[in-house]
């Protein structure tokens, strides 16, 4: 491509902060065109001859060669993409929870249609996690990528952690510095974590899971007596994703809080930043790390996917191509931490091993071996239960 | 291509491990078929029938199609990239010193012939450091890229600061371990660093800068007193290699030991590891960290820019080719720490302002404001006479 003119979906925070990117690099090679936006009356920054409402003044315009989709709405960012797709123009996405669902059937489209999509900013923000994986940890050397994928949720644990501020506190200065949504769920409850796993793990072992049937759970129900006990072992809370190979077949994902000592590179990982560590059998530990969020640096991870598109390229997906995959297990032991209120709560767990137990009116918790796929059964009843759960590796 | 038939250029600690990642990985698609060595009764681990000390037997077997070169000797590694070049044949290169007194022609070749030649492997060992500067970060948002490019300079000051052993003792330890050579100029004087530094400008901004006019000093002439100064300032000396732009037009480059507080990132960078902070308008910071050498780790870097070319990859050099391009200037200003021993070596010092002054009978030192220009000029000196300077941001 020698001239990229972009079709814009969404001039929320990322479609600010690629507009302001884009006029900061003066490519004068990439230009959006038109932006289509849900409510035109919203005060905006820019002339509004740039924005419509109509998806279709952005489709049936043939100098538009390039769809970025910036929106929040996962299924009109599915009837957007699909239909750009279709159309034989390439797209670039920010929508993880719509690429997390959908990801079979965009690579099967990308391949019938010739159309390339790229998302980088959609895991990770500013790092460019997804194309180091496909493109340089392109082999059998990967052993496992683990990291903070959640801005929020990180940093409202930051806040706990070194400010000693209290969880709601610290959601409310979250949702005030325009890190977390009104609705916190998807990123406290590790939902946004997950997504990003689910698409991490594609580009890390060419194997794709449904998010349904994964294990997340998040720190919405961290209480005072959770923060206590981490301080006391000396160790952090962290909301961490992470996808392993247990042996040369087999993977195993989830999202948890896991208690984390000083030791570790995420241990240093802060407020609203990211971090990965990427694992491998002949260069030990990577370590990636950058803003994950807000609306800089993310538009300028969307950027670097629009430049990516003047030569072309495209992921390949080879890991998930390949004849030999590795297939999602959750056969898997995980060490946890969980404080929980009443027996009837600790019944819900099947421990194959205890190895830890404490008992006060006030406070109980135990620390013992359980199977991800024993957690997966009871993961509906995990978040309606006064109960905490974390990763104690 | 489908398949890969490598011709390799030296058999030390890069090549074997070269040699184990391969063997581990397994592709089927990419073997080893020759190996050019220059000692031919050195014990091997694998069979003699691979080896030959002609490279005829390698330029004139048709069947390889990839030339990888992880030698020493800079002037050998030169003829044979050249040589493969104008055969057609691609390269894969560890040779930093030989990439950075040729950049320039070796890019022009690439164009001319059609051949690929790269070397992600020769800066930073296993963090694709060169890949990401080409492909992510490819626009005019990079402010600086600035790291511990050196692991064993960076070892023995991890003993040095860490464990308090000698910097003698530490050397020693570096040279046992096989991270120095038993000549540990290359390593100590900054100029294993500055080549990298040489390289990583070139895919970062798109300039290119012979290394003999750039300023590098070391860690050789690093004394107690040094060291007593850092840790009464509560900062540590690591050798750092920074590119830097400086305005819209000029960017300035060099490697020089810094004193560095707690809150950088590459403040914990320890051992034989490498860090690079990439700073952006946009994204503020992103951190890269890993291991920067050592067999396995530079060999499986080395099998990353191999399997990049069963897709064709080749860096496209972006920047260089662009009409308006940075340049180089000496014309910045930088504040340093200066321990000296005599007024003569003092007066070699051009300061425009001096911050701090400190003198006794054993130990002097000033802290100031010098051109680079000014320490370029006297840099043959500075090696000679036994003073210590630092970069004190």
């Amino acid at each position: 491509m020698d001239r990229i003119n972009i079709g814009l979906f969404g001039f929320g925070t990322v479609g600010e902060g690629l507009w302001q990117a884009l006029e900061k690099v003066d490519t004068g090679r990439a230009v959006i065109k038109k932006i289509c936006i849900k409510n035109p009356d919203k005060g905006r920054s820019i002339p509004s001859t740039f924005f419509t409402v109509n998806p279709d003044d952005i489709f049936q315009d043939d100098e538009i060669n390039l769809i970025v989709e910036v929106i929040d709405d996962d299924k009109f960012a599915y009837d957007i993409v699909v239909r750009a797709l279709n159309k034989g123009i390439s797209v670039v996405s920010g929508n993880k929870k719509m690429l997390a669902y959908h990801l079979p059937e965009l690579i099967e489209m990308q391949q019938k249609t010739g159309a390339a999509l790229l998302y980088d900013a959609s895991a990770c923000g500013s790092i460019p996690v997804i194309r180091n994986l496909e493109e340089y940890y392109d082999n059998d050397l990967l052993i496992s990528v683990k990291g903070i994928l959640n801005g929020s949720s990180n940093f409202i644990l930051s806040k706990i952690f070194n400010e000693k501020i209290s969880y709601d506190t610290a959601l409310k200065m979250a949702q005030d510095l325009g890190f977390a949504e009104s609705n916190p769920t998807f990123d406290v409850d590790g939902f946004d974590a997950l997504f990003k796993l689910v698409i991490i793990t594609m580009h890390a072992f060419g194997e794709y899971v449904n998010p349904d049937k994964l294990l997340n759970f998040g720190i919405s129900n961290l209480s005072e007596d959770d923060i206590r006990f981490a301080r006391e072992k000396d160790v952090r809370i962290k909301l961490v994703g992470q996808v392993e190979k247990l042996d040369d077949t087999n993977i195993t994902l989830f999202v948890l809080p896991q208690l984390i000592t000083r030791d570790k590179y995420i241990y240093s990982v802060e407020d609203e930043f990211n971090g990965v560590v990427i694992k491998g059998e002949f260069y030990y530990k990577q370590f990636m790390f950058g803003q994950g969020a807000g609306s800089k640096p993310t538009g300028s991870a969307v950027l670097s996917d629009i430049t990516a598109r003047f030569h072309d390229y495209r992921y390949e997906y080879k890991k998930y191509h390949r004849s030999t995959k590795f297939c999602y297990t959750e056969n898997h032991t995980i060490r946890v931490y969980l404080r929980y209120e009443s027996d009837s709560d600790l019944s819900l767990f099947n421990f194959s091993e205890i190895t830890e137990r404490y008992w006060s009116k006030e406070y109980k918790y135990v620390v013992g071996k359980i199977s991800l796929a024993d957690l997966i059964r009871i993961k509906g009843e995990l978040r309606q239960r006064n109960l905490f759960l974390a990763a104690y590796p």
